[in-house]
């Protein structure tokens, strides 16, 4: 009980936001979108709602392909040239809108297919039923229980949610931009910028198909700056936009004792211990406060600009309701926030695996003991250097480094074995520069919805697949994001809250308008 | 195949042997032992062989008391008072046998009670029909196979095996007493020594009412010396005797990260590691040399004497050939052999665990990371005494200790929170000091056998109850093993080589008959 009211309280705290517009007049877009979403809530959350009934599991074909055609429909009725696109694998949509003497074009990434769900995890909700209810759900209960959808008229809640798969991730970016279409179009207000959308098919089962898609497709896909649609917004509640995202790579280290358990009476003080050795040796890669120790590895990032500092010195840190959320107090400290930590690169150690522990417990010296690693790349790291930078500090430790399972001549040749297995695949990180025009005016439009209140990130700590875009069309990438940040994404429940989606809606509305000054 | 072929090379080093008994003359009572078992070979197999064939796992009480009245029966044959004394849980055999003027008691434990069984995990051989193979089974073969018993008068040789349960641990040591005693009384060779014989029927299950037995039954237990009839003997092969085994007592040491997997790309470098914690705590307990580095770990050992250094250094070191068998060539490095490493208590990591490794690897990280220890104890080391100065020592690595799992208050209250789980039990080391008459006296026997070639040893690096002898009644323990190495002791395929069993039949002789010079 104590926590699930500790979470609401940082809940509450996180997402609680009046938006409160910098608006001009009454002809200002912004107004004009909101008065047109409060006009037209039932029809928005209607559409949403038949969107989001459409099963669209990745590998689910069917379901797929009928995502596939209600969206190529939605965007026709906006005016929007759209088509489907086949890959490999699942169709792409992909849909133009030009305007007669646009300064440039944006095209948006967002993608249609959703997380695998196990319907008898959602609390009596189906994940391709979409259930309005009254607020959150509570921890453990299923209240509130849903509500009918209200009346032509009636006006929805703002911190009414409604829980579906994909409800946030990711086609809640799908229903907001084309809302704020729909409003410029029924308000006769002129585009300002040719448009094209690209909507992905299989982002959760890996994008496979996208590498060779943006290749296949460079001219059809030329833009001046591709926003990817995708994730929940920052702590704050208020608008988001980040310019980059970590890379990530993963790696696992076994090291050796003898080549069975032994036991430790017999042989305990003098048969090697591999789990002695593997907590020296991890302890050798960081030191206490977080700070990584292996040769070169803070050497290759690219550090922030004072730009990028002066944005990231604008975001309001939120250190401590995480860690009450989380339960910690003694957080890594060779970095003054989370802000700044995630914007160097990270050597995690995902877990540890020797012999036996519990009730399962066995007074042996273990054969060997490994632990499961990801990096987490900054701008400017090549995952393949970072892992061999990690295998010259083994080395370095006395180490003989293998890649399969020692035999015995290695065994007797060599007092210290390590294993290294690598990550076939790893990304890099991506970092767009802030300051480019196409940049500041995107920030700029961002800053207007909330007297200037927005979350201005030069990196998310996570990874995202954004490198793909650059390699392949080599154009600034910028990500926004809408829904709320407890979603439930990629697990049972998942939901968007009524409010982000109509913040959402402005969001698009104003990253379409945005134009020089 | 190599590895059943280095195996069976050091299998080969360590158990070839040849008895060649330092005898006085036709009328030594060793030499009276040998020619009596050369002539009744196939007599004391096939008793041995009725003893092996009575089931006696310690659960099956049918078979524990059917046990106990056949060996009861045994003893009574070679004029031994024995009879069957209850306990609350498996029936002592015990046993008295007086002899006029005798100058001293000696007093020998065995178990009539063995492992639990799987039969169909041994190689078609049922563990309770006796099976003679002439030779050591090849690893993974049911070769070779069993011949029948030889006839009355036929030659055994001494590398066949008998495959049963209890064949070594720990009927092996009741058949070769009472042969050494059947050789004395047909030879008309009177005995030096009362004997008495305690024979437990619950010691593979905890030997949980020994020591209410022995505090019951002082007076009747009241002796010089008792024999701890028990285990294989050392690498060399040579009759063996162990004055001492370290004590054991362990632990579970699990430190904390946040309340749940947190994604180690939003919170990697901010949010606390735990494995990487744990490998900090556990590497500042133990240097790379094997040395622990909890202050006053070695301070309340008692170390050897000079006479236990001396003995300890006329015993050869198998380091090579073990190190070859369990393929590692970079042992602990902080004492110059095994023989020295298992005098000193020793910090055993048995186990890790946090988050998940191979397949299961996922990009978080882990809520907590859990270390299973084992502290083997030297003489004078105080179980509880040892647990409490690694507490501290993890207190002075700034540590908040807890015996439970810490709660929301407690988390965000201590940057650095350590669970300790001690065992509820554990127990003290034991040394008899090599250095009594009645030990010299003892060494001396042992030593007749093979040109003063015996494995004398001030301690096992193992554990065993030995203390329990020693405070109830305040006698000197010593240790006597005669089964081969290589026996598959509580495992299937355990076996007795013959040998082995004609040299314990020899140890027996020599202790039993131990006098002054």
């Amino acid at each position: 009980m104590k926590k699930s009211k500790r979470f609401a309280m940082f809940a509450g705290l996180l997402f609680l936001f009046s938006v409160s517009m910098d608006s001009g007049g009454p002809d200002d877009p912004l107004d004009v979108v909101r008065e047109y979403r409060k006009s037209k809530e039932h029809e928005i959350i209607n559409e949403f709602a038949a969107l989001l009934s459409i099963p669209n599991v990745s590998s689910n074909r069917t379901g797929i392909r009928k995502n596939a055609e209600f969206i190529q429909k939605m965007m026709a009725e906006r005016g929007i040239k759209a088509r489907i696109m086949e890959t490999a694998g699942n169709p792409v949509v992909f849909g133009e809108l030009k305007v007669a003497d646009a300064a440039r074009t944006l095209m948006f990434y967002v993608h249609y297919d959703g997380q695998p769900v196990d319907p008898s995890k959602w609390t009596e909700t189906h994940p391709f039923k979409p259930a309005l209810r009254p607020g959150k759900l509570k921890a453990g209960k299923a209240e509130p229980e849903p509500v009918p959808f209200p009346a032509p008229g009636a006006d929805f809640d703002e911190d009414w949610r409604i829980y579906a798969r994909s409800a946030s991730d990711d086609k809640a970016p799908i229903m907001a931009m084309l809302a704020a279409l729909d409003a410029f179009n029924q308000a006769g207000i002129g585009l300002k910028n040719n448009l094209k959308f690209i909507f992905e098919g299989e982002e959760e089962a890996g994008s496979t198909n996208l590498r060779a898609f943006l290749e296949r497709h460079k001219d059809l896909l030329e833009c001046d700056v591709l926003f990817m649609c995708d994730g929940p917004v920052y702590y704050s509640g208020d608008p988001t936009m980040f310019f980059g995202v970590r890379g990530i790579t993963s790696m696992e280290i076994t090291v050796y004792g003898p080549n069975t358990s032994v036991h430790s009476g017999h042989y305990g003080n003098w048969a090697p211990n591999p789990a002695v050795r593997l907590a020296h040796l991890l302890a050798s890669m960081r030191d206490t406060s977080g700070r990584v120790k292996i040769k070169g590895f803070y050497d290759t990032m690219v550090p922030l600009t004072d730009f990028e500092k002066g944005a990231l010195d604008k975001v309001p840190s939120f250190d401590g309701a995480i860690k009450e959320n989380y339960g910690f107090s003694g957080q890594e400290s060779n970095w003054p926030s989370l802000l700044d930590a995630i914007q160097y690169p990270a050597l995690n150690i995902n877990g540890l695996h020797s012999g036996w522990v519990g009730t399962q417990q066995r007074t042996i010296v273990p054969p060997s003991a490994t632990a499961a690693i990801d990096i987490r790349l900054a701008e400017g790291n090549d995952p393949g250097d970072m892992i061999q930078k990690i295998i010259a500090h083994i080395e370095d430790q006395g180490y003989h480094v293998v890649d399969h399972e020692p035999g015995h001549e290695t065994r007797m040749a060599h007092p210290l074995i390590a294993r290294v297995i690598r990550a076939e695949a790893g990304y890099r990180a991506h970092r767009t520069s802030m300051n480019l025009p196409v940049s500041r005016m995107a920030i700029r439009a961002l800053e207007k919805l909330k007297d200037g209140k927005a979350a201005i990130l030069p990196s998310l700590g996570g990874s995202l697949p954004i490198y793909l875009f650059y390699d392949a069309l080599r154009i600034p990438v910028i990500g926004i994001s809408i829904a709320n940040h407890d979603n439930n994404q990629h697990r049972p429940d998942e939901n968007i809250r009524i409010g982000h989606l109509w913040q959402g809606i402005e969001t698009f509305a104003a990253v379409l308008m945005m134009d020089e000054e």
